[in-house]
């Protein structure tokens, strides 16, 4: 056996309590479109990121917070908050040093739960920041688990997609014994050459798709055009430095 | 919309509660290896197969159906059982006309808990009887669950790949709007040309290889070497002509 530390993938939420999670960094995977929008508005100057998972909550954080609020549901802007989920929404001009206060319903379920596990490290990854989770997990010689938000409680394509575009650089500095991220990492060498293509046919494309959201959708698939670190650290999510 | 019923994969048995199965037709999957056994065993001629989910169970049923018992743990026979869980135990003039009453942990789990939820009917999948099954569930022209047994509620991909094979035939007659769906034909197509090179990069293959379970895995993935329809009824398992 060799001594470097494990990785594992968990395909969805509803598999966490397979895992001991405890210790481990635990990154947090909602590419559709959680975790890429985070990292998105980090890159382009939000000062914090205060997931929520609730609208109440969001408003109640949001006031206090003097941030900006932010939600959808079924692709329209949840009323009584600000903003929706778009990346797009959140280009340097309007989001630098302010505080972005959003609730999503599969990423922040999965960030609170892994919280309540006592995960060392909680960071989020997305195309658009992975190099940063690459170098970062590289980088911290730890157990790892790539956490897929699914879609509530299933599989779905394009979180694992990303865990398996993360094994792909990884994978020499990890003990990986776990079909699910040696599935990961299959689909993603399939597809790594035609993306684009191949995110069109699942069943979150056809959904979001419904909504106009298309182009949302490829910015979400788009690696590494928002290269940072989202760190979580005293209830929100900071760009961290390393 | 499409009249043509729904498929669906379950990629384990955690996630069983998001799926509406009632009135369905459920395949369990279970490739290494109770339902390839099954399969052989049937094929060659059992009168019938009892799975149970004790070893208790298992040798109560053996006695009261003078049936041969069965089952392992971690790659022994279990103590008080005749019979291990290989493929290789069943041939036409060991176990003709002769009932199996079989204790294996994930599959026969996974088979009583759709039972519970009110299936329509259960048949068992393995690569062995990969075109009974094909030919059946189109047949059938009812929606479909390929449910994997996995390992102790984990992911595998074995499970899937067969699920995947399943998939790559029957696809024009299904309606299939199902991510896990998506990925287990596309992991089968990848690597249909070298499953036995494949297969061996699992974490089920480094487990059981330790016992020396190469050969049998090997029959677990040969396509079609056993074919006929396990089909569940009266709480056994017999071989459908159909």
């Amino acid at each position: 056996m060799s001594n470097k530390p494990f990785l594992n993938t968990i395909i969805s939420p509803s598999l966490l309590d397979l895992y001991e999670i405890k210790e481990s960094l635990f990154v947090v995977i909602d590419v559709f479109r959680a975790t890429s929008t985070f990292a998105v508005a980090l890159y382009n100057g939000a000062k914090s990121i205060i997931p929520t998972d609730s609208v109440e909550e969001c408003i109640r954080i949001g006031q206090l917070t003097d941030g900006i609020t932010a939600g959808e549901r079924d692709g329209v802007i949840i009323e009584g908050l600000n903003h929706g989920n778009s990346p797009s929404e959140y280009p340097r001009d309007f989001i630098e040093n302010k505080t972005l206060v959003i609730t999503t319903t599969n990423g922040t379920k999965l960030l609170h739960q892994s919280l309540e596990k006592g995960v060392h490290q909680i960071i989020t990854g997305s195309f658009p920041n992975l190099n940063s989770v690459v170098r970062y997990i590289i980088q911290q010689n730890r157990n790892v688990y790539l956490a897929c938000a699914g879609w509530k409680n299933r599989f779905n394509i394009e979180d694992t997609l990303f865990a398996g575009a993360v094994i792909e650089q990884v994978r020499d500095h990890f003990t990986i014994q776990c079909d699910s991220s040696l599935m990961a990492e299959n689909l993603y060498l399939r597809h790594k050459n035609n993306l684009a293509n191949f995110i069109q046919k699942t069943t979150h494309w056809h959904r979001l798709s419904r909504y106009g959201l298309e182009n949302d959708m490829l910015t979400c698939i788009s690696l590494n055009i928002a290269d940072c670190l989202p760190f979580f650290q005293n209830d929100k999510l900071i760009k961290q430095n390393f």
